[in-house]
Order: C-alpha cells, then structure tokens, then sequence
C-alpha cells in the first residue's frame, strides 16, 4: 500500500497502474461506513485508492475544522486491511497554495437543506472534489448516502462537466441502534449518543407512515417533528420532504420523498436521511455517467 | 479524421488510442492563428484533437454569439490538411442541457481588463474549457497569446484545480500588416481593417520605447493612448500595462509588462497585447504543469 501527501507522487502511482481505478475520498477518522465504500471499491475495481483530506474550505468559520477527529495510523491500518493500494494524505498546503483562487460551484442543488445552514459549504465541497478527481482520475468513486445533497451534487457536477467518473451511491451504515455512522459520532457525550438514535427512529417511523399509505408531505414532516420534539436533548436545524432528485420541498402528496433532518446534540450537529418509495436512492434522472445504486 | 458532435463517440475515440493526445479547442471559422496551434500539436503529440463549438455562455448578453462567424466545411478540410485525428463538434443542447448548474470560476485573475468590459465571459470560458478538458483528456492543450488574460486565467484553472494537462501558449499569429489574427476580423468593412493596423503598431511603439529605456509605466501608457488617438475609426476601451502573472496595473517603472488593448472598430471589439521585457509570455511563475513557451 502506498502512502503518500505529493500530489505528483500520487500521479506516478496512478499512471503506472492501468484497468479500473475505484477512488473513495476520506476526510480521516474512519469508520464502517467508509470502510464499506472501500470494500465496494475492491470489488469493483483493479486499483482502490482512498485519499484522507479535511478539506478546510467546506467548513465554516465557526464550524469545527480545527477539532475535526483525525488518527491517521488507524486509517492507514484499516485500509491495510482491506487492501487498498494507494492513500493519497494531501496537506492543505498543497491543495490551497498561496494565490489559490479557482472555485467549482453547483448552482440550484446546493441552495436549500445543508447549503441554508452551511453557507459555502458546498462550494468547498465541490472544489476539492474536482481537484481529488483530477489528481486521482478515476473511473468510479464512492460516497455514503448519509451525505444525501453531497452524493446528489457530486453527480450533478460530474454531469455538468464531463468528469469520466462514474459516481456510485452506497448505503448508510448504521451503529446497532440505527445512529447513521459519522467521524463526528466521536463528539457525543454518552448520554447524546443515546438520544441522538432519535434521528433513526424518527426516520424508521416516517417509513413506517408512508409504507402504511400516509402521502402528505406535510403530514409525514410533522410526525418527524414530533418524534424529535419527545427527545430533550436534540435541537432541531431542519426536517425537509423534498423530491429526491431535485430537492425542492414537497408540499402536497409524494410517492418518491427523500426524507433529511439536521439535529444538534450539544455542540455536535449530525445529519441524517431516508427515501420513501422507489428508488431508495437520491439520484439524477439523465446521468450520462449513471451512479447505479447499492441497494 | 473523425468527426463526431457526440461527446460518447469522441470519449469512445480518444480511449482508443494511447501516447500523448494535443487538443486544441476553437470556437471555428478557422485562421492561421489556430492552424498554428494545430501544428505545434501536431509536431508535439501522437494524437491531435481540435474542438469546434462557439460557446454561447462565454458571450454577454449584447455580444455577438448569434453573428459569430461559422463556417463548418471549410473548418474541417483545413483540419484534414494538417492532419488532425479527431473533430468534436457538440451542440449547444448537449454541452448544456437542461437543468445544467455547475460553473468553474477564477476569481482575480478574471476581474481587470476583459473582465471589466465582459462580465461573465470567463465564467463561461472556464466553465466550457474544464468541459472539453474532462471530455477530451488531453495531455497538453494549446492556447494563443492573442488572448493573453484568457491563457492565463486557464492556466491558473488548471494549476487549481489539479487537472492533468500542460497548457501551453503560442505566439499570436499576425496579417500582412500586423493586425492579430481573429475570426471577428471577418466584420470588419475595408476601412476599419485598414485601420485596426494601428493596434500593432502602437504595441511596437511602446516596445521600441520600452527598448528605448522608458520604463515608467504610466508613460508608456500615454504613448499607446496617443497612437490610437490618431486613427479617427478607432474607441479605446481600455490600455493597460500590468504585471505578466497577476494582471495588476504598474503604476511605476516596470522591466517586465503585459501591454494589451481593446479597440472598437464600427461595431467590432478587437484584443491585442504584447509583452515587454523577458519573458515573453504571459506565466505562472510556479505552476506544476509547466506550459513552456512557444517563443
């Protein structure tokens, strides 16, 4: 397994392997989830290459970049497990050097949801993306659906501008007790750890109503609402039933919803989402580069 | 020579071949300027690609993107004389098709000079050019110095974000006469032709001043502005003499300076630039992907 932080190393390595290169880009601090992309990957794949990066620039200014977890001899030991064959460990210095000034933006996708409560998140998002894509050149690259508007404007950037990459969308993994695994689950106290399984729960019983036939956009918002409302630790940022293909808020009936909620716990934010109906993915319709599900 | 307007035929087509692939992207109604990139590709690399779209979002609102000249037959029998190996041609529809969202930006580097009289044509230029750049997968890709800010800022865009190609810049290529070859002197009426000769020569009158010992920049500005001044068909737009990498105004004495212009003749804007002092391209001082000079 290679490791390397040089851009132009990473390339030599990339350039000496040819078949399929499967890319599963990391910001550290791995977890089952990342590791099940990583496994994707290996079955897919001739090469897996993973890079570890906390990209500075899709954090806000009182958002927790400078406390994000970070062990990097764990990860480098977990992808030694499973057979990875090159970790690409940028430096921020090397990604944003002085005079930086180049910024890839997904216009419409990026607006409501994450993009209402982290202003330029995405920007920072898309930007390091295009730059990991361009240095690694993959032929497929995996991301969770835990990060359900992440996953949705990826593809939407990699269609827009003819990146060669097919971006594949694996399932949320899930701590016994439903919590959707997060390098930031770490923050928890105990006892937030606890509540926070209110985020599954509440999503397992939107299901539940919607399976039982309930269609009301609003109506399945409110039952959300009021689970969490039974939990006293968790403040509520959103609960949104939008059109799983292009976000925009339901407000009459659906049969395809994608169900996502921001909940804070402490200081710790964590996100989670849902699909009711078929498919169980967010996903674009016309991909020219089609992202096929794991489910 | 293929010639395809799909951009999966042309992906299927450049996947068929190994060695190093030179692309040329144009916007058609092509001149010896991009004939010589052409060439320089030619001689360089084991495959040529050479893009014809005039790309609509690079024009401004009262811009000519309906009037650009275009003449397709005539384009591709010069291509199939210098012996070029692959023509994309795409359609408006599929480079943007509905629903497209997804732009690159270069911030400073796009704010002075043409980006103060054309907002946002380099959104539209970068944006198209990592499009081709991911389509076509080029090795190096050519460039003119008649649009020295635009080599520039795609250079910039290159460095920043990672892509995998070396940009290189080419001499502008000039009429009997000195005017810069461009398509758009396709409008100008014989006078106004005969009359835009007074950009070159006033670029070689501030050169031999500049030769001459005059290094005070603002001088050198003044003589530029006087020569224009004297041809009656001539509205300046703007003169400048700014530093070769940054594009910042000299406001004192300068050894090194990018001296360009913008000129409108009747109804045509006309671009030119030369460079004073060594080197004589526009650069980037530090960039990975060097784009060695043509001079």
């Amino acid at each position: 397994m290679l490791v390397t932080p040089h851009t132009e190393e990473l390339r030599e390595a990339r350039n000496a392997r040819d078949g399929s290169l499967g890319f599963v880009p990391t910001m550290g601090f791995l977890h089952e989830g990342h590791l099940s992309l990583v496994r994707r990957a290996r079955e897919e794949c001739k090469t897996v290459a993973v890079s570890i990066f906390a990209n500075p620039t899709q954090f806000g200014a009182n958002e927790d970049f400078a406390s994000y977890p970070r062990d990097l001899q764990h990860d480098l030991e977990l992808l030694e497990k499973e057979k990875v064959d090159i970790v690409w460990t940028p430096t921020a210095a090397e990604m944003y050097p002085p005079g930086f000034q180049t910024w890839v933006d997904v216009k419409n996708l990026t607006v409501p949801l994450e993009g209402t409560h982290r202003p330029g998140h995405f920007t920072g998002v898309t930007t390091v993306v295009a730059k990991l894509f361009n240095s690694v050149q993959p032929q497929r690259a995996y991301f969770g659906h835990k990060d359900a508007q992440q996953a949705l404007v990826i593809k939407k950037m990699v269609r827009d501008l003819n990146f060669p990459i097919e971006v594949i969308i694996c399932p949320t993994i899930r701590e016994e007790g439903g919590l959707a695994m997060s390098s930031r689950n770490s923050y928890l106290s105990d006892d937030d750890h606890e509540a926070a399984k209110i985020l599954w729960l509440t999503l397992k019983l939107v299901k539940v109503a919607f399976d039982d036939g309930q269609r009301n956009a609003q109506l399945l918002r409110e039952i959300a609402m009021r689970s969490l409302a039974s939990e006293p630790r968790a403040t509520v940022q959103y609960v949104a039933v939008t059109d799983p293909e292009t976000l925009a808020e339901i407000n009459s009936s659906t049969n395809h919803a994608l169900v996502s909620m921001a909940v804070v716990f402490g200081k710790t934010r964590l996100i989670d989402n849902i699909i009711v109906g078929a498919p169980a993915t967010v996903s674009l319709a016309d991909s020219s580069f089609k992202g096929d599900s794991c489910y």
